[in-house]
């Protein structure tokens, strides 16, 4: 995905619960020595930002090939993860998946100690607390972080990344954490950077869902896609307004509305279902709501809004 | 739901899908004679709006009582359909579903002849072709209506309903149905309203699943949604600007795309389904999204975009 668009999401909000710091442009330069463990699309993305910054950089990949374009900028290959955690007090971990940050963990043994882990591979609130054990058992400082863009964002205006666990670490680095994007600090729980990190993506996918079924619906009439989206952008922009006040409901428990009831939406949605399969495209993106619609009637909550089903989705 | 700020909705874009007409601001005053058959929450806020815009207004309901309201603002109650259509030659439905709709044609015999229906009863494009071509056979010209509005949105200036059928009664009638709000013009295919008006929704209906679910998810850590609404509604909207991206993409069935492949996604999403797991709420309405990343890699599809899903849910 690529916004066109997004200069919002540069500065995210003050709130309670997420709040953000300052953005890149106010960080002093930094030439802190910084190793990167991974080089994927995010991992290169992240080093080549370091470097561009002005920070040495080591950088390890299970596979060495892909080193050459770093290297070829100016940074410092290591043959093994042992070597490039030694290299540097601030060590960025972004790898496949959360079993991969393990088994580079397993090689490290007592190389960590003393050092701040920051680790940007996507994962949950519960690995990335597990992660936080470890790496206290082995002296080493533990932030872990939720990045809230595309590789090709990363360093420019609307990019940021969510991080957690280690306060005083993150203070201490995030000049250089600021080489990425807008940092934004949610909580000393190690856990809650991927917490809202998924938060937010879940949100995008539900929209994602939306967009691409409309999309096939009407396309099924040789409307084109492209005609579609404007008129779709703007009203799913103009509902999505509606998000402040249906997360005033779930929070009080209050869900009672007079504007467009749980009964009203469990009556239209067959018509949904029976449209996507007259035109011949797939229902089994939605027929999980119609189910989640139809268990909130049977609940007894004909009356309240669509707040309530977020209350639902806690009951299994 | 309650958009705080949809002003962008009043006015949809131009484009060969959906050709935007004037919005009621610009119509002459009219006082044609229009009955309104159905007057649930929907059907009255349609009448009041006609009331209110100088028209003389019949009104029928299956249960009279409802008609009080609308009388005492000046409306004439009929007491039967029959009664109510004979008294207008602009008869708008609005009733629970498209069943009731026959079963009120059933009473209506050739009374509806010479006369033009707008039915603005929630429905599929089959549902409409199927009363256009009943109408036509009474000697009826018919237009079919989606409300892109809550009830009380209507005759507000972020209200707007599209249209199609047929496009001479349209024309003959805009002014006078320009007093519910915006009026849109799909096509003369009398299934495009309902086509465009449910691809809306159904935009709509994955941002609505979206949001929800993110909601439960942060919910699960203390962390108050009112306090995630706005982030969430930002970074949302700051993805939805891909929109037309991808539609383009569906347009030219050309997926492959460097920035966010179907194999990045497929990879990363069991972690959303492990989160929602470990967090304690239902992934139900996320485990489809799952199996369609990956059908999509087993088909083959591994670097393209999402564009690619919406091919795949034509695949069944």
């Amino acid at each position: 995905m690529s916004p066109s668009t997004p200069s919002s999401t540069s500065s995210p909000s003050p709130s309670p619960a997420i709040s953000p710091s300052s953005p890149s442009a106010t960080a002093p330069p930094s030439t802190a020595p910084v190793s990167v463990l991974g080089l994927g699309m995010m991992g290169t993305a992240l080093a080549t930002a370091l470097v561009r910054a002005g920070h040495p950089v080591t950088v390890w990949n299970r596979t060495p090939a892909r080193t050459g374009p770093l290297v070829a900028q100016g940074a410092t290959p290591a043959g093994t993860p042992a070597d490039a955690v030694t290299a540097s007090p601030l060590v960025v971990l972004c790898l496949l998946d959360n079993a991969n940050v393990h088994e580079v963990l397993d090689t490290l043994g007592d190389t960590v100690s003393g050092r701040t882990l920051v680790n940007l591979t996507n994962g949950t609130p519960a690995q990335a607390r597990e992660l936080a054990a470890r790496a206290a058992e082995r002296g080493a400082r533990y932030i872990d972080g939720g990045i809230m863009a595309v590789p090709q964002m990363i360093a420019g205006p609307h990019a940021y990344v969510l991080y957690s666990g280690d306060e005083e670490a993150y203070r201490a680095h995030r000049a250089t954490l600021a080489a990425f994007g807008g940092t934004t600090w949610a909580g000393t729980d190690p856990g809650l950077a991927a917490l809202h990190d998924l938060g937010l993506l879940t949100g995008m996918y539900g929209m994602v869902i939306g967009v691409l079924q409309a999309f096939a619906l009407v396309r099924t009439e040789n409307i084109r896609a492209a005609d579609f989206a404007e008129p779709l952008v703007t009203w799913i922009g103009a509902m999505l307004a509606g998000a402040p006040e249906w997360a005033r409901a779930i929070d009080s428990g209050e869900h009672l509305t007079d504007v467009s009831s749980i009964a009203v939406n469990q009556a239209a949605f067959p018509n949904f279902l029976a449209a996507y399969r007259d035109q011949g495209i797939s229902g089994e993106l939605f027929a999980p709501f119609q189910k989640l619609l139809d268990r909130a009637m049977a609940e007894g909550h004909a009356e309240d809004g669509l707040s309530r089903l977020a209350e639902l989705l806690r009951d299994e």
